[in-house]
């Protein structure tokens, strides 16, 4: 079973994306809604809350988890997997979202081995739209200057957006406001990206209303869903170790620390058909 | 020591009023960071977080506990009294905000005894602004009717207040967006409301934007903190008993569940003085 892990519902849409791309395996699904969101939250306080999602998810028999969160991608990725995993989990793996978003922005494409740099001609703008945390993290900017030093980076944090998505707030005027307050410096810079990252579960869903404030077509508005699908595709390709552990019986498990009803509803709307949810406890991790 | 609770920073505006009014006591502020905000959260979450917080406040030395928090008052509050009290803490007490808040949407004065009931008389309308969770409860009209059944009471969730306050957005487009949003369907009703209670810590600091949107001075905006800090300078008088288990120090002590220099930083914006937080962890209540 292969773990997918957000703060809320919003990784839905990654998790979507996996089933597509990759329908043989099964999938276990955790939002943290009891304790969403967590864009602003302290790196400390994002560690512990992601460090308890995946022992759950490994207890729960998942070899692999996907941190489909930015802010637990960019926040906590790093230091479980050179810490936790060594220490007591040596044979589970953790992948997260911003690596391979980082090669999507660097224009490198999905079947680039690993390790692959953008060529040196590589320059221009590109642009990151996410939350505090996730930009505060400068997470992009690291893994971008290893893929393509020569391109320009530009990080906008958008702190309401989240909110906005989880009130239904998908267009209208405050939305648009909001918008034009994060993409307006962006847009109307004399350099403005080629490519902008919607580095947050929840902005796809704002696509529509993001498209109208970019209206320039020739700016590509990249969404994670896809990205992470066929980067992990081209992963599980080359760990067979790892491929070969997880199950193939057609599951799709979905589970929530806040209320399984709500969450369910949710998820319908988001993905257009309806699932059971459990509820879960997190527990501490010592 | 007196135990003061909210999901976050707002409530230290309910604690600035008990300072003032009541400065003798020794106060413990705990604010749940981590974790917050609670409005749109199942009710079970929110009595499982609320208990969490009031049994750190009861072992760190209160025996009483104000749930300063809307949400917790309106979905912990009844089910901590009757239940988690007489089994756990029988010596120990938890006020809300919601009863004292409905006393004064009555037209109540703070001397008036409790029980007392407002005059038949007492016709019109009035209005409260909560959160999802304090208005789903549907609390305030229980009490309300309690104490005034003539008074017509309107209720208007405001979910993205909360998220607006905490991003710092104060004013301008988007808020103003927003507030109409809530405000205009009162406003523009053939009975509107002779006074709104700003039925949530964070909504005082919209108070001026707030104010301009509801601009017939004839409409009373009724904020908590003096609200209940004098309704408990009355209950305090009514029950020596736990008055004189109350210690009087001076002590005041900060604590949040995030990063307490985070914590610290937002709270002197709101209180006007420096303060020191700790970070404490919250554990399950079996």
């Amino acid at each position: 079973m292969i773990g997918v892990f957000d703060s809320g519902f919003g990784g839905l849409t990654v998790l979507d994306a996996l089933i597509q791309r990759l329908p043989a395996f099964d999938y276990f699904y955790l939002g943290d809604s009891a304790r969403a969101p967590y864009g602003a939250r302290s790196p400390d306080v994002i560690y512990e809350f992601t460090r308890e999602a995946v022992e759950f998810l490994f207890d729960a028999g998942c070899p692999l988890v996907i941190l489909a969160c930015n802010t637990a991608s960019a926040r906590a990725l790093r230091t479980l997997q050179q810490r936790h995993l060594p220490a007591r989990r040596p044979d589970h793996r953790i992948l997260g979202v911003v690596r391979p978003s980082a090669e999507a922005l660097a224009g490198l494409p999905p079947e680039a081995p690993p390790g692959a740099v953008a060529r040196e001609s590589a320059t221009g703008t590109v642009a990151v739209l996410g939350t505090t945390g996730t930009i505060a993290s400068d997470s992009y900017r690291i893994e971008l200057a290893k893929l393509a030093p020569g391109l320009r980076l530009v990080q906008q944090s958008c702190p309401l957006l989240v909110p906005l998505v989880e009130e239904g707030e998908l267009s209208g005027p405050g939305t648009d406001y909001f918008l034009h307050k994060y993409l307006d410096p962006i847009l109307d810079a004399t350099a403005p990206p080629e490519r902008i990252l919607l580095a947050c579960t929840h902005y796809p869903l704002l696509v529509t209303s993001i498209r109208a404030v970019v209206d320039d077509p020739a700016i590509e508005l990249l969404d994670q869903g896809e990205i992470v699908a066929s980067r992990l595709a081209r992963w599980l390709a080359r760990h067979p170790e790892m491929t070969t552990r997880l199950t193939q019986t057609g599951a799709r498990r979905y589970a929530t620390t806040d209320d399984p009803q709500w969450f369910a509803a949710r998820a319908a709307g988001l993905l257009g058909r309806a699932i059971a949810a459990e509820k879960v406890h997190l527990h501490s991790v010592d």
